[in-house]
């Protein structure tokens, strides 16, 4: 091992990742072919409003074309939000598509985010500076941010940076809102003779972001794969000890798609799924009953061990809950000097609860002390309670291990162990479908770029049938818009994709988790393996082999 | 993928460990030349007498030979304590040794560990049976307990199960005090005419069972390259957002050598050592100001980010946390009933501060209130304190953070997540390197029952230099032995190996630390590759050829 680089990163730099057929001979070789028009999810008078030159484009398909010539381009790529595993790969592709264009085209990096192009701050990326990040985890290329490009103020500043920069491009790499934006600006370019197209590429770790084209968001496979290696050794861990049971809480906030994955994955006794939980309209004692059910189960054939995922954002789909934190947020407000008079927690409680609603009241009476805290005292700027810091696994453990204790039929022990699992996954190394995909992505947009389209994002689909099937599109993100109401004003937002509860996959992970629930049905997937057999190293997720497979029978039954 | 295993597992069920050449035809080609005689690490005399037949033995060495005739074996096995990476490995290496000796040998395990053996509780172990579980983790083949046999009874209960079973050979796979009672049983066995060997497989993933021919335990190099994955691309995530400094409390109570070795892997900005906290005499202060230099020194180059490890025994290798423990220990047993009474935690505090000694009674009043409830609160089942339940990460996050509070130097901002890993890997599935050097020990500890060795501990040495060169020994159990004072009884036990703090592993590190504390040097060695070239699939752990290095050059220096 040398001493700035591990020997997988070293390997790793050297892999050169697959693209789809059409783009394999060069962005100079690829045809651009518009396919059917398209239109918002809803909303469409106000989005079309909104995004007068992209609502309603078509989706386009690129196909292998014979050589043309081309100019060389300039373009500018920036890294918005949370760490996805691939961002490297898809600001490689963009680097190598426009190159394919022309030698002379050149790539510039904003730095630390959206708030490099609004304040004009970034670096050349070079063919030798890029070396260092092909195929690794990170964003520390140019590093990431949060800053969102929404007003016009900022917009201004933009169009600026990519005038002074002379662009004709530049690529948003960021979620929902980060694409929403990306779009506005795009719009704001054309509206004000700024000649420079705005591309986005989809990625949000969440999984949240989905439609036709978008099958799956960059990052996703690496990061389900690393958690369901972490479970599936507690998983093995707890087989083999016995005696404990691990609540293991898993990154998903505004949707369950990584948690229903590695169920599928990993084959737990207990795995939450939050849109499940609030369509229900579950209560919290009926999410800690169905847990001590199981529980019960198990200890009655003298299993007191098992496994149960939790969805980070659970608490946040339990309607009660969700309830509770708005009167929270209200009353912490309204009460702030007489709450800040009780030095006691407990005398705090007291106060407020009589201020809550009858329901809610209740609801926070009932909870652990240490949670009782954390809802009151820890509070984001804006005074808002901060659900996301709620040790929710730890809040499950207390309230199922209470609810055990006033069970006379219950007679087994319950020790329980809490994980969270974040930030171990987001910046692993990109698997090979990650790989190839957030590089195929990157070279698509490159290809939009070149066509000379604006607000749209870059898709590629087909994504279970293997490389040489993949479809390279592109795709008008306004299609993927709807309205919401947000601080009391009308917002075009990109429709979140929760797990469809009709879908094949949580249908398939419905029908069995009965029997993984008194079973141990574990399955262990190990670590991410990059080389060795196909099946290993080239492998995708099972939500996207069954949409996959559903999605043929939907084609079939058409036929 | 079906729906029982893992492609990953189904790959690694048709791994062939390699084996040591001299082992490679089978055990009946092999050789045994006996080596120099041996002495315990310390109190000969009184080991001696506990240990009349091992005590002295030699260290044997295995050889290739011609072919032999043997009769055929039965033998059993058991595991005991925590789960390591390789531990079905050392069960198919028995297996395969045994029947490599005839084919109707015959294995039975003993179930959930030591217990097993003591109540006769055992399966036979067939060919079919052993195939779902060769090169996989976890001790879920057989299970595992905690179960100590050390009583006459439980000898006596031993020896019935191994006469009723005739048995040739007892393996037991466990730590330093179950091979401690492996010895003292086959002594027993020898005193009272059991005509059964027993013989140990050094099993302790925390590193701390080693001496010349011991060089690593099996289970180490897995489950340290599972942490360094987890904190490497921990240490990308925050070399990416660059706004959280991790806190991560890894696994090794009693020795630190896994918090070097990952430390040493993935280069980190902070990585404790405790036995260096404990030969300095550090106080809690001293750490936290440690801690808080750091944070300081990066918050002045505006890195609000980073990365600390912290050994999971830390808190005892701190002499007056040692202290405290142990006045606790008798302070909450003394006034049980006085405390009781007090409803409050905080008129607790104020109740048992009064009884420590003064510099105890700070420590305990300076501690945050949820580290005083753990300490007071949750106590095991003799009434002692739960060393190992207490936060040590969280701990230091808000004892870092305070300290920052009342610097007027410090201005940055110090936002710290806390993260503990054990669980994660214990029970990975085994690296080439732990699957060759498990399967290995227990082929040699299956020609060591061949020789009808006993109290003896299989061995594969000179395991840096590539397993054509590793050599295969067997070593008396007594030669680690030395005599401890416990509960007021002098007691034979195996000399614990510390982090020798004048090794070259250590000094490596020492050397480099400063430099890795204000820089980003980290390392992302990315998860552990089965496949693919050498330096990926079979590597070592850094300790391991530091380590081997070292003894080179001293054996160099010899001539």
């Amino acid at each position: 091992m040398n001493e700035t680089r591990s020997s997988l990163c070293n390997a790793r730099l050297t892999y050169s990742p697959k693209l789809p057929f059409a783009l394999r001979e060069g962005a100079n070789r690829v045809r651009i072919e518009k396919g059917h028009a398209t239109s918002p999810v809803s909303n469409e008078d106000q989005i079309s409003k909104l995004f007068p030159v992209t609502c309603g484009a078509p989706v386009v398909h690129m196909e292998r074309n014979d050589a043309t010539l081309s100019k060389p381009l300039k373009v500018g790529v920036l890294l918005s939000g949370g760490q996805a595993p691939g961002g490297h790969n898809v600001i490689s592709g963009i680097f190598d598509g426009v190159k394919s264009i022309r030698n002379d085209s050149r790539v510039i990096g904003f730095l630390n985010g959206p708030s490099g192009l609004i304040e004009g701050d970034f670096r050349e990326i070079t063919s030798d500076f890029l070396s260092d990040f092909r195929n690794v985890g990170g964003f520390d290329i140019i590093g990431s941010g949060r800053t969102k490009i929404e007003t016009d103020e900022q917009f201004a500043k933009c169009a600026e940076t990519v005038r002074s920069a002379q662009l004709d491009c530049v690529f948003i790499i960021g979620g929902d809102d980060s694409n929403t934006n990306a779009a506005l600006l795009a719009e704001y370019f054309v509206a004000n003779d700024v000649f420079c197209s705005v591309i986005g590429c989809p990625k949000t770790i969440d999984g949240d972001l989905k439609n036709y084209y978008i099958e799956t968001p960059f990052g996703f496979d690496t990061a389900s794969k690393t958690y369901a290696q972490l479970i599936g050794n507690i998983a093995r861990d707890a087989n083999s000890a016995k005696k404990y049971w691990h609540f293991i809480k898993i990154m998903g906030r505004s949707a369950s798609h990584i948690g229903l994955e590695v169920g599928l994955q990993t084959q737990p006794n207990i795995c939450l799924i939050s849109e499940e939980v609030e369509s229900k309209g579950m209560t919290l004692a009926q999410v800690v009953t169905q847990f001590a059910d199981v529980v019960e189960a198990r200890a009655t054939s003298g299993k007191n061990f098992g496994i149960a995922i939790i969805p980070e954002g659970l608490l946040e789909f339990i309607p009660e809950f969700k309830k509770l934190i708005a009167e929270l947020n209200d009353g912490l407000v309204e009460l702030v000097d007489e709450l800040e008079e009780l030095p006691q927690i407990h005398d705090k409680v007291i106060r407020i609860c009589d201020y809550l609603s009858p329901k809610s009241s209740n609801l926070l009476a009932d909870l652990p002390s240490t949670i009782q805290m954390q809802l009151l005292l820890e509070r984001d700027p804006h005074g808002n309670v901060q659900v996301s810091l709620i040790e929710t696994e730890k809040l499950l453990i207390e309230l199922v291990d209470n609810e055990l204790r006033h069970r006379p039929s219950y007679t087994g022990k319950f020790k329980a162990i809490a994980h969270f699992f974040g930030y171990e996954g987001r910046c692993a190394h990109p698997s090979n479908f990650d790989s190839d995909y957030a590089y195929s992505l990157g070279y698509s947009a490159s290809i939009l770029a070149k066509g000379g389209f604006t607000g749209y994002m870059a898709s590629i689909s087909n994504l279970a049938d293997g490389v040489d099937n993949w479809q390279a599109c592109g795709i008008p993100t306004s299609m993927l818009m709807t309205i919401e109401r947000r601080h009391g004003k009308d917002k075009p937002v990109i429709q979140k994709a929760l797990v469809d509860l009709d879908g094949k996959a949580f249908l398939q992970f419905k029908s069995k988790r009965d029997k993984w629930a008194i079973s141990e049905s574990y399955i262990y997937p190990g670590s991410i393996q990059y080389y060795g057999p196909p099946e290993l190293s080239d492998s995708v997720t099972q939500t996207l082999k069954i949409d996959a497979q559903a999605r043929q029978i939907k084609q079939l039954q058409a036929k």
